[in-house]
């Protein structure tokens, strides 16, 4: 009988459902809020935190990721929160609104920390950005994110660069202090938004591979190092299709992806999980940020010689875009010509366009036909050369 | 010398400049609105309407189409319009100025027609659509036609469907009268959105091929069955990469591609237009509708066995999309399981979709990988498991 572990569930409607039925139902025994102490691969069976044992003949690790927090004194004060599940989410909104927060602050500047910028000014908060780098969303070209930087400023957010945090300390005026290596910030509440690890010790302590990324090895199967043992979502490895590597990329729609791959494979419906191409999105206030692919440092790491360039174009058609810019970088191997990875913000149009040369991607092709390629040409979406025709001509010529 | 013959010039800025200093500092001679009567091949002259003849090596065809008029008297009457170029746009603008017209009709339920219904609302007439047929925008799923229909109905537009035009008349109450098979509709102003041709009799005249479609045949270097001569835009043939025919459809960003290519291959840069895969979108009041590809029956006849379905997702995360909805079509060989085409409309999100699925048909992308293709996922932009991946899905079951 199939059994699940863990701390939720998700039914069909998204909604934490803390009673098990749904999947009792359907012959799924599940268990709650119950940790699993070790895997006896030998035997063939679980540890549970309570001493018991549950048999298996084939295991999924699905352990996640969990969230990073800096190595300081005061991160386990009252106020002080990660964000990496549901369960985060409603634990701060319960403490904004039962403390009454003025003041926040988010430590780290990556995509979830933007995200959380523009939630904590919706719930009207004093919002600051603290960070030890120089601009956001590092990931970006430093052209985007001076753009993804402009953002927060005209949404109220306070950008606090080079700074790095060296403790959270109680506040004077507010509840909290953060005491960086430049100085002191008060507010109500804290949130670290400094990524997030696989979550592997489990896989590790059971002698499961894990890969250069520090997640856990699989194959195109979800099969681990062991072939009765299966991993998906944040924990694993996914094959990327342009780095021809295995990495880690803690994204939903992959997690998912890799979900129904193994479940294929264990039922014996046999089914190849085909990889990413690294695309990814996020909304900050108006802005679209999104990416897809490699960019130069990565493509240069995997052995190629990247060349890429910036284009300022519009959403739609010129004549109706009403001074609305869009910026496309593509990036392209000098040697065969092809597309690597693409990088865009704008108020609209940019995910878009990031997917359509996902797609790109996906099937290897090359500046030569992206130059050309048929798209779904109106003014109000776009122009007769679109932006991505644009990039794709002036980045071939340069190569 | 470079000759540029034709009636307007667009400019880089895409705004009529009817004086032709530009070209001329570049060493192009104009000359405007003068008729090519004839083309000597035999002695390398075009023949001017003027009697003038001047000498060419290599001569561009872009004579684009014609807008289509219905074989029925009155359609001459001043206030009865087609609708083929900038001009006659500023002409129907005048008109109902000039007329203060309240009224308007519209024949033929295309693209062009949506696209004018709604212009013509946004100028307060009262508007009614006139079509022959059932529902409108034939060339999508009936089950869209729908949804399009519904559109023009909720903003106002009349849509009289089972009509055909048999006379324009004098009105009695309004400047005109559009006289159906079935009754008579007062009006101040009828335009005639019934598609258009391309033009081709100087070429037929000539002597050049035209092909299957009507329009001008051309290898994929523009070059007509003369080498000297090229065609280009709306009055030649383009090659389909999913149908592998050659096709006729009229959109400017195909013409613009076509252009350049001819430019490159006369002036010893060669190049070929890799074709299309037959992207198109338009915008009517709040609803985008696009398709790309072959719907059935055109796939059908170009020796497919097509299967399609049609799923309602949401344009964005599902728990985000405030009941907004996405309808997205797919067909599919069975043989092969390659993607054949997409239908899509929604108040938001079709087009880019349209657009993905475009860059899946360039490369010839097949549903089992589009099923698992990586996009951008971020809940403002899409789903975890996006609209595009459950329909490829499920019409791979269903083949």
């Amino acid at each position: 009988m199939p059994y699940y572990i863990g701390d939720v569930i998700k039914d069909s409607k998204n909604l934490i459902a803390r009673t098990p039925e749904k999947f009792e139902e359907k012959g799924v025994s599940v268990e709650l809020n119950v940790c699993v102490e070790g895997i006896e691969t030998d035997r063939g069976k679980i540890l549970l935190a309570d001493g018991r044992r549950l048999s298996y003949d084939t295991l999924v690790i699905g352990t996640g990721a969990k969230a990073t927090l800096p190595d300081i004194p005061g991160t386990t004060r009252d106020g002080a929160f990660t964000l990496k599940n549901l369960r985060d989410g409603i634990n701060i909104k319960e403490y904004i609104k039962r403390n009454r927060c003025r003041r926040a602050v988010i430590v780290g500047a990556g995509f979830i920390a933007m995200e959380m910028s523009e939630a904590l000014r919706n719930l009207s908060l004093e919002t600051s950005v603290v960070y030890r780098g120089e601009l956001p969303v590092k990931n970006w070209d430093p052209v985007f994110s001076e753009v993804v930087l402009a953002e927060l400023v005209n949404n109220g957010v306070s950008f606090i660069a080079h700074n790095s945090p060296v403790a959270v300390e109680k506040g004077s005026d507010a509840r909290l202090c953060l005491v960086t290596d430049k100085g002191k910030i008060e507010t109500d509440i804290i949130i670290f938004a400094l990524g997030v690890r696989p979550e592997t010790k489990l896989a590790r302590e059971t002698g499961l591979e894990t890969g250069e990324s520090g997640a856990i090895q699989v194959d195109s199967s979800q099969r681990t190092s062991r072939e009765e043992i299966f991993a998906v979502g944040d924990c694993c490895e996914s094959y990327h299709r342009v780095s021809k590597k295995w990495v880690n990329i803690p994204l939903g729609d992959i997690a998912n992806k890799q979900g129904r791959v193994a479940g294929r494979n264990i039922a014996g419906y046999p089914m190849i999980f085909p990889g990413v191409v690294g695309a990814q999105s996020f909304k900050v206030f108006g802005l679209e940020v999104a990416m897809t692919g490699l960019d130069e440092k990565t493509a240069e790491k995997s052995g190629y010689s990247p060349a890429g360039i910036i284009i300022w174009g519009t959403p739609v058609a010129r004549s109706m875009s009403g001074g609305q810019r869009l910026g496309l970088k593509m990036i392209a191997d000098k040697g065969s010509g092809k597309l690597l990875g693409a990088q865009a913000v704008g108020h609209s149009g940019a995910v878009s366009r990031i997917n359509i040369l996902s797609a790109c991607l996906w099937s290897g092709m090359g500046l030569d036909e992206i130059g050309y390629m048929d798209l779904a040409y109106s003014p109000p979406f776009g122009g007769a050369w679109d932006v991505i025709h644009t990039v794709a001509q002036v980045l071939e010529k340069k190569l």
